[in-house]
């Protein structure tokens, strides 16, 4: 199975802002950790991101037909982006949606994800491993 | 008369993507039947798409003094974009929002436009015809 | 094919009040327009209007079996009547919802159409050729 | 016991609209089995229909002092008609509020009623029978 | 000058219904004291009620060109008409809104008004003198 | 037949607290009542009483294939209780739910049931009465 | 009779601000029509006004006993204080609320009043004459 | 390590009620898995299930000091359960909440827990794999 | 006097969890001081706790003719249990609220009782001594 | 210690409006009662009132270094003065919030208090013994 | 030209309440730096302060003709007070509103001014820079 | 000190749209003016601009290192950019908020701003010298 993993705004600054609430790993390094994972169970994964809601959009429409499985991290986008909600329900790559903080414990406006309906799943709140066990929710 | 046919995002899936809901000629089929109709009225069209909100801003405010009339489906920044509304208000191009379905007869958050009360006016539910009638609005 | 033309309460109007929003004709010129526009495109159409909601209601009852294609201008009671949606919902004849004005550069509580949802579509903004495209709808 | 059987907006369409919902046998048929049901036990009933908010408000008015009790079914008039309301409260005839289907697993907008505040009581979700229940609580 | 003053639904009971709160004399003996007050000031008046909104809508229509004022009580339909609130709008006719009891001491929905923006002013809570004050407000 | 009569929390009380709402017998009472009337028609009742809402979902899970209907009071319950609602679709059971007093006229947290709408129907107002018509709907 | 007319916030100022909403007299202009108006009939007046909204309660608290009516308009205090609308229910005194504007048609925080559900009326829209008719009002 | 499992209101039913959304396997069958698949990990696993709210309460507050994790599917309970969500604060016991369908694509009112911002992070959407996914979280 | 000292959910952890908010007393400890705070004004006191919001209902409801009075702190379900709010209502013994926190300066959600309307009074933010306080309001 | 009972707007009238809910004895009575409480203690107590919302507000901030608590019935500014809130905030005093009447069983506006959080507690429902058991709590 | 910098309430207190918030220089001290600033540049201020809303309101009424540009700072007034709101509006002295703290990252209630909106400009989060800023803004 | 004014969505229109709102200069020759002021006070200035919300996120992470201070005009993300909201929140460079004209006296939706909660300060409604006081404030 071929995997991509795709993370969203802010999400390159991982590791260099915030530490206490994303850990102090970059997102190079947890990407590292991610591959090395797939590939001891004998799958691959593609590793994106982007700042821009549009190119986010268009990640996933190419991933029709190239991947098993996307695993999402949109960062603010996930409050407020129907673009991205239309283009999970418009391909046929089931989508986990991950966190790496626990978003329901922070501010108010963070409560609300307009991803999840069209996800197959959700995860959130275990820092880089919420990437590690939305993989694993492929290889079950 | 010269028209922009202006599609937001996920509209390049267009018939590849829930053809119950969008039929399934593709935008690109839908783009020739328009700029034939504009054709044989004796005018002309431009089709221009993209996923990116910013961008979209950016052929609206190109537009200025290069065409007589917008057509736009804004997919769904239709929902939230300010941004959008701002850029057909700053135009003098009047603007003529579509949607190929009945946008009021699915989901709750889909029934607001922020885009509406800036254009000259709205036409939903037709299919590619919502872009036919669009088009027709400028030539009546 | 057989249209009904419906227009509701305070349409009696036009032409009478604020000229600057809804034009100088009356609802009798206009329908005037309309009439010869379907016969010259080889069709027919019934031209009614009433200020009782009910009233309304019982058109649209009585349309099933009898048109092909209603075109609807419920005025005020578009933003209230569940009684006109139920109707709508009730025949299945297609109903096209038209509004002369741009109800969404108007008041807030005029933002919101009960009706649409049951509706084929919705064509607004354009003056009396909001009746010209609704019609046009159905014969493309 | 004289009772007013009143049915509200597009009820004249029962056993011709949605069959699923509202079942297969017209008013006239229905309101013929509850003659016999009432009749049955010694008892008579009127019945009267009207899609006019305001007549429906006469009709009430109009049985103070000719009626022992009044089964009505408003249809849509049931969630905004303040007018209705009104009129139940200035008459003394107890109103027994019915519905065939079940209005609060049917669309969110249909789960409020303006009316069956100033009811004696509500039977909702029963078919036909929900009339019949309706008679009954007066014959208890 | 000529005025009209135009009772809506339900006021037809008054002194009918809840003397507490409308008081004891009959809408007939109210209109011929309002009458005996304008005729006293050598003014006239006429005196119209109906329990139909849509018929109220055309009352107001028709007192364009007719009347100098109108003093209307609209009853429930106060509270969501926008219906009427259009015909108020529509004709060149001051309207004064009136209201037996104070509207704002009894329930909720009973709170809010779509009239009285678009009328010249609002009287509430003199019981039948909230008549003579707004006939008397064309006066001064 | 064998039906199912549960009540949720405080009706244990019936009979004992505000008399003038909910009538002076007690519920073993009206239980007796309900017996009698269920079995003068052939047919056979069992009655449960609990004030703990998990209880209740006990009840109503075990309900599964020992009875042809459950009338339901639950009580305060009704106005929150998302895991009755969940066993009530759980089951195949038809449940019809009932309330003694008008709770459309009391307080404004009363006016909501999360129950209704997994219901087959809804039966309020009509005191020990409400029982006899919800028994009354599965014998018709 | 006796009665006091009492001003609240910035009212002092009428006359000198808005004249389009509130006339070109100033309030000792209007103030002395208004003490003509009342001695004509045989009556006295007191005026008071005050921009602190603790000077206005105890103005209240001050005419128990001592007037037989107030003529109120608060100002922007009508919005917002239950202090003033605690005054007027402690007092047994009659309170008329007026304004000159009509505040329906102003800013949408200008629509709700916190008093008029303890005042005996409210009299809006008819400028200087608003005052009159409450006075009037008492004197019916 | 030592887990506990606990289930809340009707998950005792998994596997009778609504396979469709919850699977085939009973919850004793799910648990066996579970328990298995802890134990190939060299751990151990308690599990409880409850339909009583207080009861789930008491359950955490005993796990304090006896196990290293909790993996919690409070069914109902989810949405308004501050009892709930008050035992998970007062605990030390890390504790992640589950569920087996994607809640936020069923009803409005099922997309709101009340327990995330007290749990560790959430797992959604995996039917069975959510609570397997639950404890890798554990294991990582 | 006989008083009734119940406790709800969680407060059987109270000295337990988080005493930096509720002291690091024990629930035991604290009612042993209760118990000679009342002796040593020659009166008796019971206590209750259950985690249980059914068990509380009946705890209440058994209070009548047992006690004069009760001092309740409700817990978690203080914000959401009709349930308990219905057993209060219905038994005659005074009932007293008491929070040991200031709930006001906690979570939104915390800021809503739905009990404090049909006690007698409510007390909080005093620590256990919001208890003695309770207890002295019967006493004084 | 010395404390500093502080009453708000309207409560000059305590035992001359509305006794049912207030009682009858007058605020100065109710003074000298707590004096003399307070007295019996060993301890001192100054009594002020203002009508004046900035008053009450320069009073709580002229109590800092002088009074070792403070007792403050704001009346109708608990509901929307800030201003208050702030001053209690800026001041190192505990403030204990008392009402005589039961706040949370009268209008739906008067159960929010802006000041509560700020606050040491809040007593309510005893009338004169709230501010009894307000001074108690600063002697326990 | 000649400035007003105003006060609002529980803003004497500055420099001696919370000066993590708002510094440790006292108003007297700010006010003597901001009339050097003034001074430096050939213009003239005065300053004044009060914590009653209505003597606010005064001042601003007091400064028509008398000054060039009021500089605000309303405290808590800032987010109820519509009557400053309207003295601002019937000036025509322009006024810049200013805050110390940045009021969007305190409390829910401090995000809303009800004065920006008639105010030339507003300037927050500066500390007491924000007053120069806001003089400067008159001198630019 | 290095500053970057960032502009972002339609703000390169500014002297080309709606010049009564926004003034007549263009953002390059306001620019312009802005690093004339810089550079006169012996500072400097980097100019930047993008249309595209995610290109924006990156010109702010690319400042961190780089200036001692952002100057952000996000035009209408300003009410719906949680991703810059993030993005400013990420990095340790103070930004100031600024807006051209008086967003306040605007539409409804343009009173909201989710950025200023994490900037610095906020300052608006000067024109262009809104800007000017922008950079002034870090030079203070």
């Amino acid at each position: 199975m071929k995997f991509l993993v795709l993370n969203g705004v802010n999400l390159n600054l991982t590791g260099k802002r915030e530490p206490g609430v994303y850990g102090a790993e970059t997102l190079e390094e947890i990407n590292g950790e991610l591959a090395a994972f797939v590939r001891a169970r004998g799958h691959e994964a593609d590793f994106k991101q982007s700042n821009i809601e549009g190119e986010l959009c268009t990640f996933i429409q190419q991933a029709e037909g190239k991947y098993d499985g996307i695993v999402l991290n949109a960062g603010a986008y996930t409050h407020y982006s129907v673009a991205l909600r239309d283009a999970i329900a418009a391909v046929s790559v089931p989508v986990v949606e991950v966190h790496m903080s626990n978003v329901q414990a922070r501010e108010e406006f963070r409560k609300n994800s307009v991803l999840t309906g069209v996800c197959r799943g959700e995860i959130l709140g275990f820092g880089k491993n919420s990437y590690i066990l939305a993989l694993e929710s492929f290889l079950l």
